[in-house]
């Protein structure tokens, strides 16, 4: 399945820690020397009976590391003189249990995932074969992880840029293994389940059908894949990547499809940096479908958006968003697609089908 | 219905303006002499077939009036050398339709409501007897938006701070009509109704029997209103305030009700700024029941969060809260609660039952 040589191995503190290598390199054999014991405290799942909802309480997060300095980044390698949370000296893609996490014990897992060991690299200036690695890592933490019978759903995502509340600069991003199937997926599945039975049709399908053969909101498009703004999109600068084979989830994707994925993955997120001015802020989330149940109904494909709405400006979520749930986007999303649009290095043309 | 006194008028590009008086002072007579004509761009309502939810798309409001200096407020009263939104030289509390709205036309309404002719003041400032007249213009305005046919359900709230977003500081709130009953309420009403039908009882009234009863949670109380800290909740600090008699909405308050309710109302702002340094961010939104459904469902509450963690700290929306809607609260409820019941005035007892 993996492409990317990995190794296996355990922090001091009893969490694991896996290197996947763009090549096979030396082994990774480094041992974790500090003195670091599991931490006793563990978040909890408390459900909201009026909103019907499950809330995360993670007190013990209060703590967690915020900002500090480049010297003592805990997400760079290893060196002589400092013991970080990697022990090998130099690495390619790294993943490992979160010390500080949301999820934990047999109620779910949070994972950060490295990207570079280069602390001042960001996602958007990765080489296509790093990120087709950090694409085969994601399929095999979503695999390994959806073994579990404690993990219902796999989130892989990125949080980037200090103005969405990002503690550490270094590029990295997070796996969330939640023992649920989240409230944003499944009204995915319900309106795709829905949408089945009422016209026969696959709703994902008939979507992006429908973007390509308009063309007002893609962005960008290759032989596999399209991007676009969604019609209805909640933030200024949102775009939507959806693979033209429609598959459940990111372990399914073929060889091909990782590949073009890592091209056009660059592409939407250089646009970004263009329009909203580098580094632009953003959350890429992964939608896909729940490890055991919705497997037919939801479909998977990236939700890129920022929080930025113009260079210098943000989007807040006030009172309409927060208590009603009711999204206002100040910019069309006709608007938004043609910034993105021109801002691109070549002019977006859809590929193939 | 209403204590205060009502005048209403049209502002001079046709928008209603309705000034509310505390106590009957001179007749509100001025007329605005701005050359200002009727907005031609209207906000469109677009449904996302993925997620199942309306998003407002606005265009024209990246245009509103961002953070003026203080002789350029929209929202201070007129004076001889400056026309503003309030064509009157000095008023208690006003209501207008917004001129930046997010809704509109026979798709809804926005309302703005300045609390006080007085700039430099806050909601948390204001004496309880302008907090009750405000309490009954939200009563009068959720019954005049109700009798639209094209308004489902009425939301108040304030948003403030720069933190949230707020475009202009004078102290200010707002009042949304929606054409739809938003996701969170209606959810609201789905396990209202579902609690009742599985067990024959009232999920809100036992909600609050059940705080009121532990106790650990409630930050105040007085004979008609719990304060409390809600056991699943998503803001760090978030306030939840429950009337003792169960109503749908603001209207079927008594008077009595509304003076008890502008105590502890204050009561409550009060102590976000002294444990979160004032001025505190805050949003305070009111659920009530929908206009024509879910009458016996939904029971009036008041809820009041921060997106402040700790001063100088902000709880950020990432990736679990935007993209799969599963909040990470990193302050324990009980915590919270603690902080808030010790920072009041006079110790939170609970009043009579």
């Amino acid at each position: 399945m993996t492409a990317a040589r990995r190794t296996a191995t355990r922090l001091a503190d009893g969490r694991e820690l896996l290197y996947f290598d763009d090549t096979a390199t030396a082994p990774r054999v480094a041992v974790d020397r500090r003195q670091i014991w599991a931490r006793p405290d563990h978040p909890e799942l408390r459900y909201d009976p009026t909103a019907g909802e499950w809330v995360i309480v993670a007190g013990h997060r209060q703590e967690r590391t915020h900002l500090p300095p480049t010297e003592a980044c805990p997400l760079c390698p290893s060196a002589a003189d400092r013991q970080t949370e990697i022990p090998e000296p130099s690495y390619d893609v790294v993943v490992f249990e979160n010390r500080f996490p949301s999820l934990a014990g047999d109620r779910g897992r949070c994972e950060v995932v490295c990207f570079t060991d280069d602390h001042d690299a960001s996602f958007a200036s990765l080489p296509p074969g790093r990120v087709r690695t950090v694409v085969d890592v994601w399929a095999d933490r979503t695999e390994a992880l959806g073994r579990r019978a404690d993990i219902e759903y796999v989130f892989c995502f990125e949080n980037r840029g200090v103005e969405i509340g990002v503690t550490l600069p270094h590029p990295h991003g997070q796996i969330y293994g939640y023992p649920f199937v989240p409230p944003r997926p499944a009204r995915m599945i319900e309106c795709a389940t829905r949408h089945r039975r009422d016209t026969g049709r696959d709703l994902f399908d008939e979507v992006l059908a429908s973007e390509r053969g308009a063309g007002g909101r893609v962005v960008a498009a290759n032989h596999d894949w399209t991007a676009f703004v969604p019609a209805a999109a909640r933030w200024p600068f949102e775009v939507h990547v959806y693979p033209h084979r429609r598959v459940p989830d990111l372990p399914a994707l073929e060889p091909a499809e990782r590949d073009s994925l890592a091209s056009i993955y660059l592409d939407v997120l250089d646009r970004f940096d263009r329009v909203l001015g580098p580094p632009a802020p953003y959350v890429a989330a992964w939608y896909q479908a729940p490890v055991r149940t919705g497997r037919a109904d939801l479909a998977l494909h990236l939700e890129v958006f920022s929080i930025r709405r113009a260079p210098g400006k943000l989007k807040y979520l006030a009172g309409s968003e927060s208590a009603m749930e009711v999204w206002i986007n100040d910019v069309a999303p006709e608007e938004a697609a043609g910034l993105l649009r021109e801002a691109g290095p070549v002019a977006g043309t859809p590929g193939r089908t």
